[in-house]
């Protein structure tokens, strides 16, 4: 394994110049590429867990916990996983190419609006040394370079990984400095990377809301905000209330730590007395702590006292936060002051409700009917997703392949020129 | 006039009421209001001149250069210009309510990708106050409400078209709020603008590269990057001479001083002997001085010697670099190193040219066979044109109305959980 850390600007420049060369290789050559990254994986299996046990050890010695451990494991199934994730992959449409606009002027100037490479995209993310594969994959099969900055915990994993990777793709005749890893301890290798605007891109953070701030106050390079999920599931006045109590249950427990579960629920007046009890009783008996308004905890007075902190709280974990509201506009100014903007939901069988809720309601995704869950790019079909932005610019919601690129004008003409 | 400086953590807060109301109107209820303002700005045009003939004395007193004294004079003429650019985008579609993408899932839920205001946008633009009305008419069409920041100079201008359209929007029934102006002295006020994360959505600066750095570089509010255009028109081995050089001298001369203006011309050494003579000639005709490499002032040694400053240069003056290029691909690699991402044509009638040339280069606009002068939102058909965006986020070329909305999804079932 290689061990001189290349700087940054370096790094960038390499990636440059691989990007160039990637921008005009077509769909068989980078998918002939991600399929030999899969199979090399998989044939180096030993080498990576052999790497990912030196971390794994590593971060023992430090006392961490199994949890984040578990985390960080790199096994047999694990890798498997890893290489049907590149695979899978392969199987998507290109979105490098696509026509998203096109059409004739009266001048007869042909106009087209073609999806191309962003060029260099830079992931920033913790843990998991699976996202490595995840998002090398993502961004080679649209056209891009990638720089990867993974936790130093991971740092033998994903130097093990890449070099698979890098190896791989070069033998399928691709650049290897598509997919390079930036090494180095401390918080600096990652701050040169939210410097290197004009080499970089874009640049995704992917973890927990530390990381994503961090990145997001530091970085010049246009950033992708990711993750923070402050879910909310609103039970309307005409909300069917089994349906409402299926919804609120998956949404805040069938995965907990995810950005998008849910953490508050509000309850319309008008149906606060028949829901609440058994919403309530169902919570608790699936582990749940609910923190309530007075208004809940006059239902049951095991329910903890709500603070501002718990109407704004990511939990990510088995505590939900309960309030009832007067009126849907209510639940939209509730949802508006301290949600994130990731995903709410609402369950109603009013069309008026629905579409007020929808149309008032200021996040990358609303849910009729539906648990917050639904909110990824697996589930609404993409087949793969890099994140799930809560920003506005560029990417809102999940993002697929499309949103790894951006488009260029191609005008044809026959020597046009302005009057 | 109101002579109170709001701070602008207030006037975001203001306007993101107002941003939530707006996001809920018809377009029938905007386009009244915008036909309102249009009106209005004709009714109230002899209090804009006076405030505008302030503004003018004031520059005058201060030594301004004629030039931007033009720029800064709102005359009748331009203020009937400025009501009838509202009324051009009053008779655009309205792009919020789009659906982008909708689908239905094999699970039955149905997704649909729809447009939505961004919420607040911020301008910050330089002399000409006729961009106040432009700028307010372009954000309230597509639902959001807008913060303008003008330069100090035109200070009187912008504050009495502002509140001529504030006036007419509420008259129409819309938030006064919906257009609001950032006032007060020196560099801090737009300092705060691009500290307002959180309140305001995007910023938009509109100006010069020094105004459009800075932002960029202080700005902890998403930015669209727009406008600095170092544009190369590259005539291949395979060009139509007689093509090329009207090319040319329209790309160069019909409008020396806007960004897609050509600054660098790049000849195939093919056709230099033949091409060059006659084309420098023309271009000493039109009053353009030329900066050429050795192989160019073989040509002609009235040829200034060309520095790297000039490849990194938009002149927007009678200037231009020139050089001779071995071959499309060196065309190609000397546009990445210099040019700064905006547009670039080929003169060609091979196809196979076109192909690489546009695959290769990494612009937002490539023209073939026409005038780089075509990269503009009026030009391409838009209707109208927020700016010229040279960054990959997000918007990339003329910005049109939906580069001003961002989409959210909606996500429809029947008590849909994940298993």
């Amino acid at each position: 394994m290689d061990d001189v850390t290349i700087p940054v600007p370096e790094l960038g420049r390499r990636a440059r110049v691989a990007a160039a060369d990637l921008a005009v290789r077509t769909r068989a050559e980078k998918d002939a590429a991600l399929l030999a990254m899969a199979d090399a994986l998989e044939v180096h299996t030993s080498a990576i867990t052999a790497a990912n046990d030196a971390d794994v050890a590593r971060a023992r010695e430090n006392g961490t916990s199994e949890a984040i451990i578990d985390r960080l494991r790199l096994d047999e199934a694990r890798i498997t996983g890893m290489a049907g994730g590149l695979r899978q992959v392969a199987g998507l449409p290109d979105p490098v190419g696509e026509v998203v606009r096109g059409y004739a002027l009266p001048n007869g100037l042909q106009v087209s609006q073609r999806r191309v490479p962003m060029g260099v995209v830079g992931i920033i993310y913790e843990a998991r040394p699976n996202v490595t594969a995840d998002a090398a994959g993502l961004a080679l099969k649209s056209g891009n370079a990638v720089l990867l900055r993974g936790s130093s915990s991971a740092a033998s994993s994903n130097a093990a990984v890449v070099e698979v990777l890098a190896a791989a793709a070069q033998t399928a005749g691709l650049p290897a400095e598509a997919v390079q890893l930036v090494r180095g301890e401390g918080h600096e290798p990652a701050k040169q990377l939210m410097r290197a605007r004009g080499l970089v891109d874009v640049l995704v953070p992917r973890g927990g809301a530390g990381l994503i701030r961090s990145v997001v106050e530091e970085s010049t390079v246009p950033v992708i905000e990711t993750g923070v999920g402050n879910c909310h599931v609103y039970v309307d006045a005409d909300a069917d209330l089994a349906q409402a109590l299926q919804i609120v249950l998956n949404a805040k427990t069938q995965r907990p730590s995810v950005c998008n579960a849910a953490e508050t629920l509000l309850v319309h007046a008008d149906v606060a007395a028949r829901f609440l009890p058994d919403a309530l009783s169902a919570l608790r008996t699936a582990g749940v702590t609910v923190h309530g308004d007075d208004r809940v905890r006059a239902y049951d007075a095991d329910v903890v006292a709500a603070t501002d902190d718990d109407w704004a709280a990511e939990y990510l974990s088995l505590d939900i936060a309960v309030a009832v509201v007067d009126s849907l506009d209510d639940a939209v100014a509730h949802i508006r002051t301290w949600g994130s903007g990731h995903t709410e939901a609402i369950v109603t069988r009013s069309l008026a409700a629905s579409r007020r809720f929808t149309a008032t309601t200021d996040s990358a995704a609303v849910m009729v009917n539906a648990s917050t869950r639904f909110t990824d790019g697996e589930q609404l079909g993409f087949g793969a997703e890099i994140g799930i932005s809560t920003q506005k610019l560029h990417a809102r919601g999940p993002m697929g392949l499309p949103e790894l690129t951006t488009t260029t004008y191609v005008v044809t003409g026959e020597g046009h020129v302005r009057g």
